[in-house]
């Protein structure tokens, strides 16, 4: 494996060894390079900063659920360490090509002509790519599968990170050639625009992934491995049956589901956009339920969700966007939520960011709650760079600050997710005190919270909230370095023997011992190394707390506010 | 004197005694009550943020050059702790009325109807001001003289403080009833304005300065006091002869005049802009080339600017505002550039962030370099809060985000002055160091650095500037705190008895013995609650630095950089 470095201002590659890479995968690849080479103060949109792409240690294995894809960078909106990971074609079609890492480095002119970057069996190649610019991702997607050929994987920007907006996301293929995986949030897809790459392609024909090095064991393990995801409820029944929207009735009753701009932890409307009746509406029309975002996905979370027509309007289309969208916006038709996904899709946006943006902007007044025809009109000002659409495009915190909007949803100026941290205190603690910024993907408490999953602790208390976000904290990080979805982790929490099993793979595969102390590890470092550049960029135990009315405002139905303090919290970080 | 307490959201006052506040004024009063009363990390434009509005120690007493009116908050542009101070009527009629402080509190609803609050020897009132709610100015403050009568002093918001904008100045009326004099910086508009305060009036009518304690002592010393201002060529002879745009040709023969967002040290038309130039169009207009912003002034910087039909356009058109609207956005032509300084005033902006967005937002390519007209009508976009407004009058770091720019010349998101910190290093620390973000007020380090006044430091090199800075920040802070105007500063830096003077006023105004010791005490102090509130605000080492391209771009002519570190400026702070 070799890690690709591509000098964007002169258009030259270089493959170079992994060197003091070498074990890293994932996110703590992409933390480490990071770390180690970008500045911790410069201007995340100037030539300092680099975009790091990394596959997983496991990705390209056929360990189930192992294809996932990290980006790495410093970011523009949270101004500290980001990883964002997806799904789709990329990440395996990266370790076919024998590529670890491509890292974007240095900054062409403003106003260079953005280029397409092809990578395959044959080399690195450079075209410009004025006819893609300013096109939305399905259709630059489309356009370059008919010219690569349809078997090709490809990560896209948007116009929203050509136009360098701070939630701007990345975009990639999933095996319908679909860009409807994200990298979403942190604006990572800004700094890939500010470097003026508009896309790459990979084409892994003729590659094969690298052996791995026990081929028995590998199999034995994987064999297990497949038994655990296969035998869990939460991914072998309720993610499958309907997809990640199972939890928006879940949350709901919780008291936990944010609404109108994080309010009210219930939404009356609930029932209207749950998973239930988006795939009650699937079938109807004739869409597909159950969907893989990339091959070898046992949990099948996806869906293709279409029209009255049957035509297909969107997928991936996951329980925090439809809250988002949604209950926090009080949005309840389901299509128009969908139409907002497909257009944060197309046109490279964070959903998340984008629908606590448009509840802000109701907030202010400029669209009305609950108009979904409004907020796709806003989000649409972004594909222009319309002086609204550049405002919202920027998220949440910048639209607040647009409008003094004091009541903004954010920490290190990221958007919180779907989860009220006032009723699930457990989550709190990783929306502020990940590197991340407010994230749930960074240690979902959410489990032994609600779903009971991994143990549990009881939402409304302090009581072993801090413990729990960095226990999963570490888990996540691990997770994320291997390639692994996430959702691996609700089977892994409730096995004994399953991150051994995950060890074991390791193991097989780099024809090393590696112990669950090692899978361990991985995740401490990771966040060491976030923890250590967020420092350096000068983040302080201030920058760990959630906004004043979490601490201030009783959340309806429970009453309770968030009361764990930021030193409180200081536990949650490895160190 | 008393502190008179406003709770904004009952419209209700109250006096109460100075108590912990006793023997503070000005910005040693506002920087020690937000230090005391205000959570650091609130939300800038919460109900838990306070304005608080202080004269100065020497402020209505005979003292020459003691108007000063100090406001001082949480500022939602720094995110830090600010004070702004400005001239007009409005410090002396505040002593006059024996009040130290007004404290607007708590905070009505976003849709509520504005206030003006009326204060007089009766009491204080409040009357709802739908009818100015919107309007610049100009027009409500010629509307509440109309009302309230000529005598009024007033201070008040433009549509960008009622907008909540970032950049949004409070106005003070001048002694022609003009509220041409701004505390401009830091946005504390916004803060004002998410009070729901539209203006506030005073009228000092039948009320009395409090007496000093030692009558002949005072004005004795305020005697020699106006000797020293009038004897200094610059308090006597530069200033007055052509306002603070002298500076013009001094900076750009120097090589310090930021030119095109930074780009370069001249200005090929900088002689277009001068204060030459522009005392040669008063006089042949038939405006004033010479006025003061408040009884007692003996330096006279300000004038009356007026069009080609010797109608009035602006005064208080300072060396700032004619370098950001002009040589930093290459507009040469001075009419165009006093246009734009009214319309600061009248909206109610931060000529200097207005300045230095308009070239940013060329950067972008929004407007044209050296469009004047064009550069006009983008500032007129924030009095409808059309988005491109809403955009500008959020600032400089607001609008370099908003359009991926990063060339942003901000410290701490403010943005930098009409000095070139390569070229004028002892400025580069002060700015880098100031509690208050980018300031050039805050620690004068021209005065040596180019003027030669209070000794002679080489601006290109690094050597003495740490110190110099140093000593100039504490200066200042007492400087604010006694409501002095910070031009006096050139003649006590070559005045041996200077310093002792002014203890001498103060000692004979308490009645108690005030040492040379105690002035610089009063500076120091300040300056430590400064630091403390950013401190727990968040504000680390890293945030005392320079944007990178400082740092790394060499200035024409002298092809210098910025070179001192985080790590060294720190010893500019006091501790």
């Amino acid at each position: 494996m070799k890690i690709l470095r591509i000098d964007t201002q002169k258009r030259t590659s270089a493959f170079e060894e992994l060197g003091a890479y070498a074990g890293l995968g994932g996110r703590a690849l992409t933390s480490r390079m990071v770390r180690a080479e970008v500045p911790a103060t410069c201007h995340a949109l100037s030539g300092d900063n680099k975009v790091v792409i990394a596959t997983g240690t496991l990705t390209g294995t056929i360990a189930a659920n192992s294809g996932r894809v990290s980006v790495g960078a410093k970011s523009p909106l949270t101004g500290g360490i980001k990883e964002a990971n997806a799904g789709g074609k990329f990440s395996q079609m990266m370790a076919k090509l024998g590529i670890m890492a491509i890292v974007l480095e240095g900054k062409p002119e403003r106003d260079a002509t953005p280029c397409v970057i092809k990578i395959d069996a044959s080399g690195v190649g450079f075209a410009d790519a004025a006819d893609l610019a300013g096109k939305g991702t399905y259709e630059a997607c489309a356009l370059l599968n008919a010219k690569h050929g349809e078997k090709a994987g490809i990560m896209a920007i948007g116009p929203a990170g050509e136009n360098l907006q701070m939630a701007a996301s990345i975009q990639f293929t999933d095996p319908e050639n679909r860009p409807a995986r994200a990298a979403g949030r942190g604006g990572l897809g800004a700094v890939v625009g500010s470097k003026k790459v508009k896309a790459i392609v990979l084409d892994d024909s003729g590659c094969k992934a690298e052996p791995v090095a026990d081929k028995e064991a590998f199999k034995k393990a994987a064999k297990r491995w497949a038994e655990i995801l296969g035998s869990h409820p939460v991914t072998s029944q309720g993610l499958p049956g309907f997809g990640t929207s199972i939890l928006v009735n879940v949350i709901n009753e919780a008291g936990g589901l944010p609404t109108k701009n994080f309010r009210f932890g219930r939404f009356e409307h609930a029932a209207e956009i749950s998973g239930e009746k988006m795939v009650e509406i699937i079938n109807a029309r004739g869409g597909k339920a159950k969907e893989g975002c990339h091959a070898g996905c046992m949990i099948q979370c996806s869906q293709k969700y279409v029209d009255e027509k049957g035509q297909y309007i969107t997928s991936g289309f996951e329980y925090e966007t439809v809250w988002a969208m949604g209950a926090n916006s009080l949005i309840k038709d389901l299509d128009d939520i969908a139409r907002l996904d497909r257009a944060c899709d197309d046109l490279g946006l964070d959903t998340i960011d984008m629908g606590c943006a448009i509840a802000v902007a109701m907030d202010a007044g400029i669209i009305p709650w609950g108009d979904g025809k409004a907020a796709l009109a806003l989000l649409e000002k972004v594909r222009t760079g319309d002086p609204l659409g550049r405002i919202i495009g920027n998220g949440t915190g910048f639209t607040a600050q647009a409008f003094g909007v004091d009541r903004a949803p954010v920490v290190k100026n990221q958007s919180l997710p779907a989860y009220d941290p006032r009723a699930v205190k457990g989550i709190g603690v990783t929306y502020a005190t990940t590197p991340m910024g407010a994230d749930h993907t960074a240690g979902y408490a959410v489990t032994a919270n609600i779903l009971k999953v991994g143990g549990s602790v009881d939402p409304l208390s302090k009581a072993g909230q801090v413990e729990l976000s960095k226990n999963l904290q570490i888990a996540t990080a691990a997770v994320d370095a291997l390639g692994l979805c996430l959702f691996v982790a609700f089977a892994v929490l409730d096995t004994a023997d399953a991150v051994q099993c995950i060890a074991d793979m390791v193991a097989a595969k780099i024809g090393q011992p590696f112990s669950v102390d090692d899978v361990v590890a991985i995740g401490v470092n990771t966040l060491k190394d976030e923890i250590a550049f967020n420092k350096d960029a000068g983040f302080t135990v201030q920058h760990d707390q959630l906004p004043g009315f979490f601490l201030k405002e009783p959340l309806a139905p429970h009453n309770t506010t968030f009361d764990l303090t930021a030193e409180e919290m200081q536990a949650a970080k490895v160190s």
